[in-house]
């Protein structure tokens, strides 16, 4: 495997995310904010991708689907409820003397605030504290009351928006289990010992879905969700030996769950969970039933009734788009000359096709480059680039990922021809300018594997 | 118009949101969250089509256009350097009985909380303090100090992120004026007085592009975009005579602008701001400049140096989606009953096509009716109903705008052939059930303008 001989490295991703402006560094003119990163071009079309297709797969093509899209900032009780506000939390320590705090299960990769920087503890100055819980909501205060009573939270999760919501959508969509609800959306945590890129962020998009179905059929659910989630990397062209699912040891399982595996990916820093598959049992129904005095639960016309479990698949878009960096990374010499290319999956990739004038100031060329820019892009993310040689031209397509360039040339001015030249293989061929629509929207439909090993 | 006779009122249009699920209260099992709403399913797929629209004519179809993604909680000295902290502020009176807020320049409007409630000053025992600013902004507290000094907020609106990236995207995107960076996403503002519906609510998706120009050219693109925007409303089949453009008058423009006009739309309630397209000038990086130390101005290669102006156009996706449910709700009478119907842009209505088999337990039609759903949902949303009779069918379609019904009768069992059945004209027509997709395909891409008048 590529990644194991130290070609891709996080910071290889970094830069390219940098350099190219899929990725950087947030409030970057004000020093920045730790750990918070904005997207630019390439990064908000690769990421529009990822969720449009986790859209298509999950809600779109499936008939046991219902969409939604909840609030961030919802009735504090829900989180009351869920078991938030009591436990979600780290174990802090403060130090008295330069008066930061510490993840206590993390002190070993710590730095204190003094210079030089030492770990906590390690300096006679050092003054810690016992570890108390922190919890990781953000919090906030809304509304009109003076003494500032109306505490409320950003979501961490949008897992809670979907079952509060339970009940309102069973009887508006007209479903019964087995069936699901999906949402993607921004979640919140006060991450402590944020870092790693794009692994432990503030804020994240997550894409996370709860099935609800009956006890005695969750855990055949939860199998059939692993394995269609497992199926769907594989669909988008991530390696097989870069994928693993790893079942939660008992003393890793959450206190509702009573299975959940992780689907993992072989990132840089090692195998880490890409998404995780939970069955959720009741837990989360039974506390909002318990909270709100609302019945969750399922009655059938014949007088069957109970509290549906739940199979959640979850994930955040941050950590498919990192995989999908990775597994696409690929470094070669063509022609004596380095080649960076990313090789993503053409669904993923940000910019479907460039259209090159071989010649800038042939206006000829131009002419007919720019009418089929204007045929394609109505329907598809497409680049003209007329800068510089074709060579550099291919090279800056290669980096982004874009999987193929269709070039005007002396040719297409005789018959109407151009050169199509594809990504990975290099391979070009010639189509006739009127067929160039057609064979893209036929080659993105096609099947695709990484040809990297 | 139909507004005007009252036909369509706004507690319709809530109804209808509620009972097919395009929009509900927030965490309505626990009381609520005032105006805080969550979005069902069809809700889910307008604002999706919405905001697709907005990001195809906005980056995709253009060559002056980078997409962005900043995040929600910025560098905290962004907000002092864009006047927020200082200014974004509403002049608030408290109660010092009932413990309430209202807003001093809509306090004929308010209630205070006593029994029976009445006007804030006009009991006996009201208490009411001096007006003072209130800042919009939800603060919150981010990482590991333990003083909590590192407070932040919830972006009020994404145009900040745009600015302090400003630098980084014109040169990671080799860029000069003009061009633009767009963006959409959720903004928050601690509505003292929110209401009516989705027009005033706490959390709301923004679309926001920020066009740097030359000073001397900020006058001809702000007219430009301004009938860029108004053309796009009127292409997505809003109605002429309901939409205006209202220049802000002095008195009301916003202290960086020397030239606002909103595009208005005459919502139930009168009208209101649909989009605003603002000359913001240098205000904002200049701001940021002087702020953050780092110059944000254009240098030519001929040494032309200037600090470009802005010309911004602003939008919500709650804002048009309510003015699309608004302009396409109907009401009619056909063949002695009843008829509410959605008509929406096909561009914009959440299912593009229901798939219905005339007898639910034909087996064949059931059979023919599923491979024309899976041949079309790969691409498009479309919806399989077999539930009740056709009628019954037919009228759940046209209230949540479903623009065509293609269903399966006897005589698709002898020829092959389909009813297509038209929402806004009833008219039917058959098609081989070969060429329904690319009749679908054609479909969507004709020009649409509303029947209504």
């Amino acid at each position: 495997m590529a990644d194991e001989t130290g070609i891709v490295t996080m910071d290889k991703i970094v830069s390219l995310c940098k350099r190219r402006g899929f990725v950087f560094p947030s409030s970057e003119i004000y020093g920045g904010l730790g750990s918070t990163y904005d997207y630019g071009h390439y990064g908000v079309l690769m990421k529009n991708n990822i969720r449009e297709q986790w859209f298509r797969s999950m809600v779109q093509e499936r008939d046991d689907m219902v969409a939604l899209d909840s609030a961030v900032i919802l009735n504090p009780k829900v989180w009351e409820a869920s078991g938030h506000v009591a436990g979600f939390t780290d174990p802090l320590i403060d130090c008295r003397t330069c008066k930061l705090r510490f993840r206590a299960d993390k002190l070993e990769d710590a730095h204190c605030g003094k210079r030089p920087s030492k770990r906590p503890g390690e300096d006679a100055q050092c003054d810690l504290t016992e570890a108390r819980q922190f919890n990781l909501m953000f919090e906030t205060h809304v509304g009109a009351l003076e003494d500032g009573s109306a505490k409320a939270y950003l979501r961490p999760e949008t897992a809670q928006g979907i079952f509060i919501n339970f009940k309102n959508v069973m009887q508006l969509a007209r479903r019964k289990p087995p069936f699901g609800i999906a949402q993607t959306g921004k979640s919140f945590r006060n991450e402590i010992t944020p870092g790693n890129f794009l692994f432990r962020v503030r804020e994240f998009e997550q894409m996370e879905m709860e099935y609800f179905v009956s006890p005695d059929e969750a855990q055949q659910w939860w199998e059939y969700w692993l394995e269609q989630r497992f199926q769907w990397y594989l669909d988008l062209g991530l390696r097989r030996d870069m994928l693993r699912i790893r079942a939660h040891e008992a003393d890793e399982l959450s206190h509702y769950s009573s299975n959940t595996s992780d689907i993992e990916y072989l990132y840089p820093i090692g195998w880490q969970e890409l998404e995780g598959v939970a069955n959720r049992g009741d837990f989360d129904l039974t506390q909002h039933t318990e909270h709100s005095g609302t019945k969750l639960e399922w009655v059938g016309q014949d007088g069957e009734r109970y509290t549906p479990y739940v199979v959640e698949p979850a994930v955040s878009i941050e950590r498919i788009f990192v995989a999908m960096l990775v597994d696409g990374y690929d470094e070669e010499i063509v022609a004596d000359r380095d080649r960076t290319v990313l090789r993503l999956h053409p669904q993923i990739a940000p910019i479907k096709a460039a259209i090159l004038p071989l010649i800038a100031k042939n206006d000829e060329m131009v002419s007919k480059a720019r009418a089929l820019q204007n045929e394609l892009r109505h329907r598809h993310m497409v680049e003209y680039d007329d800068g510089g040689q074709i060579g550099r031209r291919y090279r800056r397509q290669d980096e982004i990922g874009t999987p193929w360039a269709f070039t005007i040339d002396d040719q297409t001015l005789e018959d109407d021809t151009v050169t199509v030249r594809e990504r990975d293989s290099l391979a070009q061929e010639r189509l006739p300018l009127s067929g160039v629509r057609e064979w893209l929207e036929d080659a993105l439909e096609q099947p695709w594997s990484s040809p990297k090993q």
